[in-house]
C-alpha cells in the first residue's frame, strides 16, 4: 500500500490544514508532509494538479485524492480503525461528529474576524457582529461535552473533535477572546499537547506574511 | 433500543432537513418524523429543548442528539451498516464524503442566491457573483464521480453524497442553471427517485410561504 501524503499550507495560517495534521499526528498514523507556502487563492493553478478544488489541505494516497479537513480525517480513520481517532462510544462519536460539522459549516464570523495566526501575540481588537455570539457557542459545546467526558480533552482523549477545533483555540488565545476558567483550561490542555506543540515549533520558524491574515 | 426520531423543517423549504430525510428514507431506515413549520430563525427559544443549536434538523435516539445534517447521515450509516449510506469501497466512501463535505461547508453564493423551493415554478434570476462558478463545480463533481461509477447516481446506487447534492438539484431545476445533458440526466434520475417523490408531494402540499426565500 503507498503511504499517505498531506499537502497543507502555511503552519502559521493554514487553519484548514492544521486540523488533519494534527489529527493524524496526535494518534500516531504516519504520514509525509508537504508544506506549499502561497497565498491561499481558491482556484490557483498551481495547484490544480495536486488538488481537486485547487485549495489545501489534500491527502494524496496512490491514485486517489482525497479533501475537506473532515474527510481526510474520516478517511485516516477508516484505513486505522484502532489508532482512536474518533471516540468509542457510538453516542460520543455522534456527538463528536456533530460539533466538528458545526466547526466546519458555521462560525464564519469568527473565521472571517479573526484568522489563524500562530506567531502573532496576545493583543484583543474590535469584535465585528456575531464574533461573540460564536464565541459564546463554542465555549458552550467545549463546556457540556468535557463536563460529560470529564476532560481533559473533549470527549476524555485526544479526537477528531479536538483536531476540528485546534484552531479556534489559537484565536481565542491570540485574539484574547475568552476569560473562563473551564475555557482556558481546554485551551491549556491542547497547546500542551506534544503534536499542537510539534505544529506552533514548526510555525515559528516560518518567514512568510500573508498580510490580509495580520488583523 | 428506542427508535429514530427525525426534527425537521417545511419540506418546501428546509434544504438542511432535505438531506437527512431523502438518505434514511432511500436507505430503508425507519424514523419517525416531526416537522416543525417555523421561520428558520436560528436561536428561536421554541426550539431550544429540541435542538442544541436551536435548529433543524435534529435527530433524537432517546436522550441523545444528533445535529448537522451530515452527522445525522453518518450516525444513521452507523447504526445500519448494511443500509448502504456510503458507497462500499473506501476509497470511493472517501470521494463520497469530500464532496459531501465541499457542500456542507461551501457554496455560499448559490445557497444563498437561490433558496431551495419545491414548488417554485422554473425560472431564472439575475445571479449575483459565485453562482455560476459554484454552478460550474458541482457539474464538474458529479460528471467526474459518475465517469467514475457509471451512474445513474453520483457512485452508482443512491448514497449518503447524493442526499448532500439533493437540494441543489431542486436549485438547478427551479432557477432554470444548467443545460449540459449529464447533468440533466442525474437530475431526472434524482426527481425521479421514489424517495424524492414523497418528498416533493409532502411539499406541494405545504401552505406556508416563507416571503425571503421566495427569490
Amino acid at each position: 500500500m503507498d503511504g499517505l501524503v498531506l499537502y497543507i499550507g502555511n503552519k502559521n495560517y493554514s487553519s484548514w490544514s492544521f486540523r488533519p495534521w494534527i489529527a493524524l499526528t496526535a494518534a500516531g498514523i504516519p504520514f509525509e508532509e508537504q508544506l506549499i507556502p502561497f497565498d491561499f487563492e481558491a482556484g490557483n493553478p498551481r495547484f490544480r494538479d495536486i488538488s481537486p478544488t485547487g485549495r489545501v489541505p489534500v491527502l494524496h494516497h496512490g491514485a486517489l485524492r482525497v479533501w475537506e479537513s473532515l474527510s481526510i480525517i474520516e478517511y485516516a480513520g477508516e484505513l486505522f480503525p484502532d489508532a482512536g481517532i474518533w471516540p468509542e462510544d457510538v453516542g460520543d462519536r455522534a456527538m463528536a461528529r456533530s460539533i466538528s460539522m458545526e466547526m466546519l459549516s458555521g462560525f464564519r464570523a469568527l473565521r472571517s474576524a479573526c484568522p489563524m495566526n500562530i506567531r502573532r501575540e496576545k493583543r484583543a481588537i474590535d469584535l465585528p457582529e456575531g464574533v461573540t455570539a460564536d464565541v459564546q457557542r463554542i465555549e458552550n459545546i467545549w463546556r457540556e461535552v468535557r463536563r460529560r467526558s470529564g476532560g481533559p480533552f473533549l470527549f476524555g482523549g485526544f479526537s477528531a473533535a479536538d483536531a476540528m477545533y485546534a484552531p479556534v483555540v489559537n484565536r481565542f488565545d491570540v485574539y484574547d477572546l475568552v476569560s473562563s476558567e473551564d475555557t482556558l483550561e481546554y485551551m491549556s490542555a491542547m497547546q500542551a499537547h506534544p503534536a499542537w506543540v510539534a505544529w506552533r515549533d514548526a510555525a515559528l520558524q516560518e518567514t512568510w506574511i500573508v498580510p490580509e491574515d495580520e488583523a
